[in-house]
């Protein structure tokens, strides 16, 4: 299961204030300390300062850059940010996190995406209602990944994310999304399914034990990577034991070596 | 997800000695502990003590029934041992852990299930080699579950077992195992779905870890039965935090009440 690391998000306090007074330290300890915990691509999400968000973005690649060899994750909805941060990309290709079905974002994001070989999270998401129930989930994906395929994007490089809603307030949400995702998989061998869990526990006690329960259910559901915080020991944990469990790591390799190095206790 | 209680097995040594010294008492406490802690159902093993068979599952009844006025699960092959416990039964309908496609299982068994008006656990599992796949494993299943509804079982009486295998062993046993459970489901609207967990994780260590993770991705597959021990607290977490995610408890009442109950930490 790919592991996109999520810590570098402007939507959290500490990232915020890293932003505001561009404190790049700060930064560069969460990208070693992830990188360390096991991710495989760090989203780097520089939040809406209006008017900066190329500028943030460009810092907050230089300094992962700097501290990694690891693929970034560009997570903005905003093409001139990401036109911006694309160039300084030296390493393995990106991913850019995400692109939907509003013609605007597609226009302009999927160009990119092809000019920079981008790899691409692909939200399940048009303009109207966003869709609750698995089938409009897989019809809004479907339409999505025609889209992208007839642009030149190889199925290996997309990411359908099922726009996972909170539980708490449809009993089916999580439901809806892990079976989309598995008749996306289905509609197109090769292409990928990712989540980002935190939504799933939105107005929950306990969130993290919803949000572990919600990942192993959707790894045996078929999902392939996951926007999660590599460094949350009991996660990795579950992670490790669904890829055991559910067919992804052969003779249980990996986790029997994970159990030895004391990391799933 | 209805929870059958798997503590008074003859294959734990502390059972296994109970049964040798008829200690009553030490069953009467893992009865109660079992109803405290949560169980629907008790199961009942008495091992295969060589002629006594019969005897030692009228006695586990008997003492089953002084403790609890939950319903019970007798879990013997022997059609003997069926016959003398199932007149015993004085409260809820039984059920019968299990029945197969073998031949003779499956005549003696069958009438029995249906004169004491008891539920059966159907394994998915005929005379010869056992399926490893989800396909074999859908097909025992769906023949087992044809003889059993023409010889006048409701499916609402029926919870299938789809033989889980280690994962050690066998990477894809354990996704055989939640797809065969999905399709039977499917093809069966009304019948039920059940497994025990111990098998998947057997020579593995962090056994407990890969037991609750596969619980979590069989219920976001949809079964709703499970052959567990209701004492083990993360377990029993894992089991609420997998229905309040995957649509088996609306508005996560039960989930937020046994947090209450500090039952999640």
């Amino acid at each position: 299961v790919l592991i996109v690391a999520e810590r570098i998000n402007a939507s959290r306090k500490a990232i915020r204030a890293a932003l505001e007074t561009l404190d790049a330290a700060a930064i560069a300890v969460e990208v070693r300390t992830q990188a360390a915990a096991g991710a495989h691509y760090i989203d780097l999400n520089g939040g809406t300062f209006p008017g900066r968000e190329a500028e943030l973005l460009c810092w907050l690649v230089d300094i992962a850059q700097s501290e990694t060899k690891l693929p970034l994750c560009l997570d903005s909805p905003d093409a001139e940010a990401l036109a911006a941060a694309l160039p300084r990309i030296k390493g393995e290709r990106p991913m850019i996190n995400s692109i939907n079905l509003e013609p605007g974002r597609l226009a302009r994001i999927l160009p990119l995406a092809r000019e920079y070989r981008a790899k691409l999270i692909a939200l399940a998401q048009g303009e109207g209602v966003p869709a609750a129930a698995a089938p409009g989930k897989v019809e809004l994906a479907v339409r999505l990944v025609e889209r992208l395929v007839q642009g030149g994007m190889a199925l290996d490089d997309i990411y359908v994310d099922p726009l996972l809603f909170p539980v708490a307030t449809d009993s089916n949400a999580a439901l809806a999304s892990v079976t989309a995702m598995r008749e996306i998989m289905a509609r197109f061998p090769g292409v990928h399914t990712i989540c980002g869990l935190t939504n799933v526990s939105h107005g929950l006690p306990a969130r993290k034990l919803v949000n572990r329960t919600f990942l192993a259910g959707a790894i045996a559901n078929g999902m392939d990577a996951a926007i999660i915080d590599p460094t949350d020991p009991l996660l990795m944990a579950t992670l490790l034991g669904a890829e055991a469990v559910f067919g992804r790591d052969e003779y249980c390799v990996n986790f029997i070596e994970a159990f030895q190095a004391g990391k799933l206790s």
